[in-house]
C-alpha cells in the first residue's frame, strides 16, 4: 500500500510558481508583494458537523478551499497561497485523488498555490489556512459601517440551506432549483471578484457563512449600529416552499458564501453597474442605523413620492438586526441559527 | 451555557500588538517586514494519534503551538504569527481555559501573536498554522547539505519517546529521568534561538519530529547524499534501558523537536561556542557523503592519530542513512518508525 508520504506527493504536491519554496521542507517560503498587507484566515471542516461524511470527495475538496477563499473575498483581499491539513480515517486512494482534484480546481479558479500541508490518520477533518494580499487601508472590515449606509447582499441567500433540506427530504424542489441549491451547497463560488471591486466602495463586508442576519449582526455589532432589513427586497426562493422554511433559509441559512456589505448612498449607481459587469445580482436589502434613532418607513432615498413615515424606536442595542414586512411591521423571525449536518 | 463565540472571545482573543487587525473579522491583517520572506507551516494534532485524549490541557495547548514553532526553528525563521483551529467534543470551560493558558504561554515564550482561529464541535483535534520571517537566501532548507558536511543534533534525542513508553508502563525510569522525559514529551522547547543562530552556518536543517534517522533521511534525500551516523557520538539515554529500546528511542523516536542539521567542517569551533552560548548541547554525530563514495572509518578530521581506514561502499542510493558502531560495523537497526499514541 502507498504510504502517507507517497499519497501526499502524488496528489497534493503540485508546482507552486508563486512560492520561493513549495511543499517538502519544514516550511514553505513566500515572498510577499512589497507594500501590501497580508490577510490570513483559517477554517476547519469536520465530517458530521460541516459536511456529510459521504459528500462526493471532489465537491468536498472544492468546498474545503472555497469556504476559506470566501473569507479573503469578504476582506477584499487577492487570494495568493493556502495550506491544507487533513485527518483521514483511512488512505483510500481514489477518494484522495478525487478530493485533490476538487481542491486544485478551486485553487486554480481563484489563483492560489497550495504551498504546504499535513496529513494524518484520524476522524475525517480538514483545516485550510489562506493568505491573501490587500493594499494598506483598503481591506473591507466589519467595524466601519456608517449610520445610513445601505445594506447589500450578493446572489440569492438561502440556496445552500434549501439544498441541505432537500437532501434531508424536508422539502421538495423543482428540478432546476434542485440543481441550483445543490450547486450552492456543494460547490460554493466565493465572491472574490466582487470583494476586490468593493475596495473603496463598501464601508464594511462579511461573507454569509452563519446566515444573513447573524453575519449582518456581526457588522452591526462591530460598527456600533443596528440593521433594518426589508424582507421583500431580498431575492425570493422558489414558490411552494412554506413561509417558515423560506424565511429560515433566507435569513438564517448558512453556507451560502455570498457577501453581505454596506455602502453609502452615493455608491448605488456604481454598485448597480458592478452587478451588471460581474453578472452577479446585488440586492439592496436595508440600512444601518444608530440604535434608537427613528426609523423611516418609506425611505426618502427610495424615490418614493409619498413622505416617509417616521417610526420612533427604543431599547435597541448595537448589533440588533430586525426584519420588516411591506407595511413596516416587524417580522417575528424564529431564528434557528446555524444547522449542523449531523 | 457560554456559547462558542463567548468561549472564543474569553479564552482565545488576546491583544495582538504585532497585527494590523487581530481576531474578530473575516481575516486578520498583517504587515510583513519589508525585504523578508515568509516561512509558513501547518500541523494537525489529533487525539489518539498525536496525543492521549487525557493529556493535561495546559500541556496540550503548549505542545500544539510548540510543534509548529519547531518548523519555523528548523527553517531559521523568526516566529511572528499563528492561527489556531480546533474541533472540540464539548465546550468544557475549565479544559478550554487550561488549554488556552498553555497555548498563550508558548506564544509568549516564542514571541508570536495568535491572530485568528476557528473552533467547532467534533472529535478532539487542533490545527495550527505558523508564520515566521527570514531574510531571502538565509532559510535553512533540507536540500542544501554538501558532501563531507558534519551532521549535528541538538539536545538528547529519544527523551520524548522514552517518556511515552514510561507512561505506557513499558520501561522503568529513575525519578530525574522521568521528569526529563515527560517534560520533553509534554512540553517540548522548539529550538528557535538555535535556528536563528544557524543562519549562515548550517547547510541544511530539519526538526526531529518523526525520528532522527527518518528526518536525517529527508535531508539526505533532498540533498542527493547519504548519511553516516556514529552511534557512540549520540548522547546517551539512562542506563538500565535495554539496548533495543534505547536504539529505537534515540534513532526512531519522534516528538523530540530537536534540530538535526548539517554544517561544513569549518563551523565546528563556532558551533561549539554556540552550544555554550545557548546552554544547549550540540552533538556532532556523523557526516554526509556522496552515495557509493568510500567511507572513512577513522575520520581524518577527528584528530585521530592513526590513519583512516577506507571502506568501499556499493548499492547506495541518495537518502540512505546508516548507523555505525565503534568498530565501523553497521548497526542493524530495527526501525519501528513513528509510533501512534492510540
Amino acid at each position: 500500500m502507498a504510504t502517507e508520504f507517497d499519497l501526499i506527493r502524488r496528489y497534493f504536491v503540485r508546482p507552486t510558481p508563486s512560492a520561493v519554496l513549495g511543499p517538502g521542507d519544514d516550511c514553505a517560503l513566500l515572498q510577499p508583494t512589497p507594500d501590501q498587507q497580508l490577510a490570513i484566515s483559517t477554517d476547519m471542516l469536520v465530517a458530521g458537523t460541516h459536511f456529510f461524511p459521504d459528500t462526493p470527495p471532489r465537491d468536498l475538496g472544492w468546498k474545503t478551499l472555497a469556504v476559506n477563499v470566501s473569507d479573503l473575498a469578504a476582506m477584499g483581499a487577492k487570494p495568493r497561497w493556502a495550506t491544507l491539513a487533513g485527518s483521514l480515517p483511512n488512505a483510500d486512494e481514489s477518494w484522495i485523488a478525487a478530493f485533490a482534484e476538487g481542491l486544485f480546481a478551486c485553487a486554480q479558479a481563484y489563483g492560489l498555490d497550495i504551498v504546504g500541508g499535513d496529513t494524518t490518520s484520524g476522524p475525517l477533518n480538514f483545516c485550510v489556512t489562506v493568505l491573501g494580499e490587500v493594499p494598506p487601508g483598503k481591506a473591507l472590515r466589519r467595524d466601519s459601517g456608517k449610520d445610513g449606509d445601505d445594506i447589500w447582499v450578493s446572489g440569492r441567500p438561502g440556496l445552500a440551506t434549501l439544498g441541505l433540506r432537500f437532501l434531508q427530504n424536508k422539502v421538495e424542489l423543482p428540478p432546476l432549483w434542485q440543481k441550483l441549491c445543490l450547486a450552492s451547497l456543494h460547490h460554493p463560488r466565493p465572491r472574490v471578484e466582487l470583494g476586490l471591486a468593493l475596495r473603496g466602495k463598501a464601508s464594511a463586508a462579511i461573507d454569509v457563512s452563519d446566515g444573513l442576519l447573524a453575519d449582518l449582526g456581526h457588522i452591526a455589532t462591530a460598527s456600533g449600529l443596528v440593521g433594518d432589513v426589508i424582507l421583500n427586497q431580498l431575492p425570493s426562493l422558489p414558490q411552494g416552499i412554506d413561509r417558515a422554511t423560506a424565511l429560515d433559509c433566507q435569513l438564517a441559512g448558512g453556507d451560502d458564501y455570498e457577501l453581505c456589505f454596506t455602502a453609502p448612498f452615493e455608491q448605488r449607481l456604481r454598485l448597480a453597474q458592478l452587478a451588471a459587469e460581474l453578472e452577479l445580482p446585488l440586492w439592496r436589502i436595508g440600512q444601518l442605523r444608530t440604535p434608537n434613532a427613528p426609523r423611516f418607513l418609506n425611505n426618502p432615498d427610495d424615490n418614493n413620492p409619498s413622505p416617509p413615515t417616521i417610526i420612533p424606536t427604543e431599547n435597541e442595542v448595537a448589533g440588533m438586526v430586525q426584519v420588516f414586512g411591506p407595511d413596516g411591521e416587524i417580522i417575528d423571525f424564529d431564528h434557528h441559527g446555524y444547522e449542523h449536518f449531523a
